[in-house]
């Protein structure tokens, strides 16, 4: 989860905060689509230009959101709408136009932490065929058109010693893929995202939170080809939380009051996240939903809605 | 989990926050015991009579707490102290002296959800020796003396369609236990109590928080025989930090805010909760620690720290 | 799985082996029922008397087999049609009627044991609702006629100390099911019905073979109310299939060996068993197909095929 | 596992069912090693030239075979003991001599296919050390000389669409250890061998057993660097089993049987391999013991038996 070190991952809720505070943002377009018959909300960021990127403290690219309210309810036809919208949008976003082309798809995250394996757990239920069309071609799915279709858990730096992004680089050079699809757990600013959301985004991965730290990203200059990123929010950073509430508390008392001054607890919050009850169901679900959604965009001969 | 209802299924907690307010509390006495080598402290909360139960929301009863500052670390030799500790002070409340007992120990909660898995996870590890004595005796074992421990799973009610206590009382009356040990995983009120404090029982436990729910009740009453309980918090409620955190800030600046004024953050906590990033791995390791320490305190041959 | 002990759980395979060492089964009777649509081949086995029971190693009771040839393939809508099935031939052999009945479901087995796990696996994904019903009765679901059902996972006697059938007629006595339904792996004798064949009796379950442990029984005997059980052969005996093999040898050779001129391999075979390489899928598979038989047999809007 | 499609992975067997046959096997020698305090028994099979490559159907290379006939008992001291000579025949086979080298660690296998999840969970408790080692040198660990340690799991072929042998020779180029430790599940010819066997080789492996499929091999060849691997033989193919019981049977009785004239059930046995009841235990249990014994022999500061 590239989530733990930053307030949060989502381009739409930094929006959201940046135009609270009634600042202007240049170089940033938020656009809502108007949607049809699907019950799922979608917005779009751009964030277009330097200035945009520092304000919002996101790499200059897109970013769509897709809120689906009922995400976390046992209900398997919404949960079908969701992985269609998910395939839709991620087919706009997909380089390379009609062609075939190859893809490595990469779970980001650690399969023993439950709030961090929905990367993990994506790959677990894609559709892989690479090792089969190396060896017999579309034929052996009597297929006219298919893409070539790979996966990778690299697993976390603690377990393995290495950078995701070394193992994916080295990876990604032995095998040539044409891009990339990168998915993986992160962090909101409110529970009211939690498990509902789902951000696709062309500006690539920044493990750490993009402090500058060149090895660990993972985007097209690291890796040679476009990178896309599919991601869920799993968890609130409980310091963040807390310390929302007691901004939101100090701004309609006309409070001022330092860091030093914050009670206690919110120091004590370090390294705590805010998670549902029902995570591990949670988990389980949305990881489903998601993989639906890969998979579908993954099959040129599956038409998805207006894509 | 007793706990998701409640702010704190800890009496020392309770007791903290009630001393906290200035209040005097009639018929309940703290005691913190001077500790030895050992690196655990350990207080007890003894409530006495129907005025100290109703003010500390807990039914009357000794609560043993062990602090183990470092239990969520890795590091063997402290978790041996730990376990040591536990099955001393759980010797203290056993019933029965120095005779030989059949115990049955409970590992309350569910599987399938991380935090709330430690009494199963604690009852996989547990040694059991009922059946093995019942065809052979003691003599399989090659022992002088030996208690007869059994070890039940009852899972959660959404599951199994039936309180834990219908369960739980069905195979008491079936075999007869002379008392039970009942494991279960609890709510917190602060962080810093998370995966490094034990608390013992002799009170029993109340799951969805003693609100007279009497069917579902563990103790003496409904089992027929003494009930002991061992609890873990390893959740902190997240409405529950939130509103302290505000407490305190309406009481360090004067203010008195109802509960409409606090931030909509606070509301939105409804079913969420606190926890640390590593809570997978702690209850792994905090699990073999509880079941260590009853292994030690169910074997009469072991010693413990002065009993 | 109390199968670990005896040649085969199935009483379909016990007739068949009678029948083609050329004896007459006196008691015993075997009908195939001819099946329309469904791909699922029927076979009902009627031990009638004492003297079918000791030729058939098995107690007195109707025993139906359902095989599903590719029950082990990855084919959602033939799943469906077994699960239909299963359903079907479960309301025949149900007790009560058309009326409302009160049903305890028990998922025996080893759930850390992958072989031994189907039980504990079908448990986890059962419609209960007993809870539900004893609080706000059927109007909670908005149903007209309902059965209460609630579902117990009692564990093996080497993790909790007790027969199982002790831990189950407790909760019986406890709760007072109607009947009971029983879950359980089970083994065969030849690895052709492997992951492909359901058994459904009424003649109950004796874990450790009969042998005429009556305390550990789960039939109508011992729990006061019918027992019925559903079981899928996961693994066969390593020692039958090697010593199976033998036989036809000598058979077709007109060799006559002792059990002692027997290859050392079979000695070796004890604790051993044949499964299949996929056995870890096909477990999680089967349970959900079973699972999924059990919640349409037990709800009684839904129609089956010709009951 | 690299496993399912030969009769064993163990040059031992082999090397001993070649010498029942009464053949001469000119280059490869068998040295036993005498065995101080150790309870382990020692074997040195050294195939030398390619007659004895063809002979064996093993590459040219050294094979050491560890026996250790309690490894399956729940012993902790015993387990210690065979992690220690695990340390010490691996430090003899290292390359590199007494200087610090960079090492990667590769758990092959499935993890979700219990009998081949032994290269995965070895992996898991693996010490990792290269990326702080990276960051911070050795003085984060306040050690003279050490090791840089990283591990690889890189899935199946199924799950990934790619060769294990393109993910590893990636990750290789990309992060240039010195040498590489392959960890996998083997199969045995015996059920004699399962669990209790330990196998070292400088040979490298050959998933889908050597038949010349140069892409997926693994040794210094596709590498660049060397390959140690490390096996435990999990299964036996159950035709194996019953093949060589008719064989058996077959030169005891002077019989000469076609293969078309075996028992039915040996072509039934296709895809299905004979394991202990206790398999998940066991793997539980040998994955600790072998991790620990690389984290022994990686260690440098640790010494071991007469290395």
């Amino acid at each position: 989860m590239s989530c733990f070190a930053v307030r949060t991952d989502l381009a739409l809720e930094e929006g959201e905060r940046v135009r609270d505070l009634g600042e202007k943002i240049h170089g940033v377009v938020l656009e809502e689509e108007e949607h049809r018959e699907s019950r799922v909300r979608v917005t779009r960021v751009k964030i277009e230009t330097k200035n945009g990127s520092r304000l919002m403290g996101k790499p200059v690219g897109t970013y769509v959101t897709l809120e689906a309210p009922s995400l976390a309810e046992q209900d398997e036809g919404y949960h079908r709408e969701v992985s269609e919208e998910l395939a839709c949008q991620l087919r706009r976003m997909m380089p390379g136009g009609k062609e075939e082309q190859s893809v490595l798809v990469v779970g980001l995250g650690n399969r023993a932490v439950t709030a961090d394996s929905l990367g993990p757990r994506v790959a677990d239920q894609l559709f892989v065929n690479r090792h089969v069309m190396q060896q017999f071609g579309k034929a052996a799915y009597n297929r006219e058109k298919m893409h070539q279709i790979s996966c990778l858990v690299p697993g976390v730096m603690a377990q393995t010693g290495m950078e995701s992004a070394e193992i994916i680089r080295g990876v990604v050079r032995e095998t040539q893929p044409d891009f990339l699809i990168v998915v993986d757990a992160l962090a909101a600013r409110s529970t009211r995202r939690l498990n509902r959301t789902v951000q696709i985004s062309d500006s690539g991965i920044y493990p750490g939170s993009g402090v500058g730290n060149h090895r660990s990203a993972l985007n097209r200059e690291t890796m040679g080809v476009p990178v896309l990123s599919v991601g869920v929010p799993t968890v609130v950073d409980a310091a963040t939380i807390v310390g929302d509430a007691m901004e939101q508390m100090e701004r309609e008392n006309g409070l001022r009051m330092t860091a030093r001054e914050h009670p206690r607890a919110v120091s004590e919050l370090n390294n705590m996240y805010v998670t549902g009850k029902d995570i591990d169901e949670m988990i389980r679900r949305i990881s489903y939903t998601v993989s639906e959604g890969l998979n579908i965009a993954l099959d040129p001969e599956r038409e998805v809605l207006n894509p």
